[in-house]
């Protein structure tokens, strides 16, 4: 099936009406419906479009409270700890990096932990939610479990996305990613071409390491980045991000029969608060520089995280959003 | 050659008295022989007396500066910056962990940057040390260029050192990893011994990924934990700390002719401060209790970071530290 474009400002207005018969505000139906319209916009739609009906089940089974509003539940100078409240996963997210902005530009740093949240969708959202404020972010989630230990055979660690964001005049960085190699979206995309993974994704029932898409789909044991070391940091952003928040870890998302009621980390800097005046638009530009003028393997220069997404956006914006045909009728249709 | 015990005190004692001659006041040369005797300690002797001998020597070409003391250069509330002016990569390392405790116990949360320090040897170190103050604790460093990025053919990526650590009454959690996946001195190992690496370990000249030792030593193609996922965190975690501390760039390390004037960064949190008055021993039991429960390809049960640390530390006090017999040899000897 090939991609259709739509116009993005459709795209938002068809999701927002949508929302809009789900129990959603009109400002925060807006919100909603531009935070999952950003991610196919710029070319992320796994975490944005595809997800939506998956969203508006979770609403339906009341897992995901449409209405519900973050509510702080303590504010320590640069710390803020929230309670989501089981709220739509990406507003509470965008609601808690606002947070963490506000705190950077009033403090130099700025810090909130989330609980009882859901999904973010698309992480990289909010990293450039940061940038666009002129912040450094960093956020990370944990996840139900989805991955093995090192040496274990059943998954017991998340696969806990992480966000990096630095603002740049020309070149923003977003790294947005999950600590397992691969995500099971990407592992099923080779099983359905029938095509072995290019790299190790996961282990076999003898724990080896394998290539082969279903043997990992089937017994959900994908790898995390670095072995045992991806294994380790789960661990560690799992602990950090639920003793900061007062909120559930992977084990306790793991009791449910659901991936809801998560628990998130943000935090910003912000550097003419902590005496940077000038921001350092020309050391990230030498950084970058010396590292796209490596040798490389490839005809193509290597590449930095975020590196073609202001173009792709760009180019999304003039010419339409690239939408999966089956999700959109269906969304049309259903909804 | 096999290892020798030497009494941890006669280890500290005897460095602190070489320390002493090196131009070290009384109170520094114990705090530096003491963060250089606590790696071998806990079983990390690579980052300890390993590297005792380098770092006098690193003395001896003043790129080390002994006598040389960190210098605030900007308060800001959470946030401090610091200048290390070259002085001892692990006291300046040392004393930043003691700031961030410290902004951390009185703020909730502490965070701190040094510019123009030196190699902080035994990263964990410090981990410990917030752990000892009943603080979470994240720090990280940046290095010279020893990896390259995803498709290069030339080393450009620092791997970048992180270490998050976490208290708990019984089972404190202590991850100290570079973002390669073996480090270049235990790729070294296994070419002494004449053995292939047990999992994929760099990058052989046509950018495949290979186990050999001696490819991936001759060419300083180490691989990033996660392929083209450690490339980009390390980017990102040298930008955040050179950008956040004024301080160098891997980049800029990179044109010096040695590893100095490195950049890091140190943050804690104080849970009381956050207003979480009963430490989460039991949360964090329990999510220990899970993972251990793992099944398992193996015969033991997977471990955690840090996991075997304090057995191991009490071991070594009761039956002496070991030390390499060459390197204790030439340290007696030479110094």
């Amino acid at each position: 099936m090939s991609e259709i474009r739509i116009p993005y400002q459709e795209l938002v207005d068809q999701l927002t009406s949508i929302l809009l018969k789900y129990d959603f505000c009109p400002e925060r139906a807006s919100l909603c419906a531009t935070l999952f319209s950003k991610a196919n916009l710029d070319g992320v739609p796994s975490h944005g479009l595809n997800r939506f009906p998956i969203f508006l089940e979770m609403i339906n089974q009341k897992l995901v409270d449409a209405q519900a509003e973050p509510e702080l539940a303590g504010s320590f100078g640069s710390f803020e700890r929230w309670d989501g409240n089981l709220g739509p996963g990406n507003i509470n997210a965008h609601q808690s990096m606002d947070r963490a902005i506000h705190l950077a530009k009033t403090k130099g740093i700025g810090c909130v932990t989330i609980k009882n949240t859901n999904h973010w969708m698309r992480g990289g959202n909010f990293g450039w939610q940061a940038i666009e404020k002129g912040c450094l972010g960093i956020c990370f989630t944990n996840t139900k479990p989805n991955m093995p230990a090192w040496g274990g055979k059943e998954p017991k660690l998340g696969n806990n996305p992480i966000i990096l964001a630095i603002p740049h005049k020309h070149n923003p960085l977003v790294l947005d990613m999950a600590l397992s190699q691969f995500s099971y979206g990407k592992i099923s995309t080779y099983l359905n071409k029938q095509e072995a993974m290019p790299y190790d994704a996961g282990f076999d029932l003898s724990g080896n390491l394998t290539k082969n898409p279903e043997t990992i789909l089937s017994n959900e044991m994908a790898l995390p980045i670095g072995l045992w070391k991806g294994a380790g940091l789960s661990l560690m952003l799992d602990m950090f991000v639920s003793v900061l928040s007062d909120g559930n870890s992977t084990f306790d998302i793991g009791k449910q029969k659901t991936e809801t009621a998560v628990s998130q980390f943000f935090m910003c800097f912000y550097l003419p608060k902590i005496g940077i005046t000038t921001y350092p638009d020309d050391k990230i530009d030498l950084i970058l520089q010396d590292l796209k003028s490596s040798a490389s393997f490839g005809k193509k220069s290597v590449r930095f995280p975020g590196e073609n997404t202001l173009s792709l956006r760009m180019n999304n914006q003039k010419y339409g959003v690239p939408v999966d045909p089956d999700i959109w009728e269906s969304i049309l249709k259903n909804y």
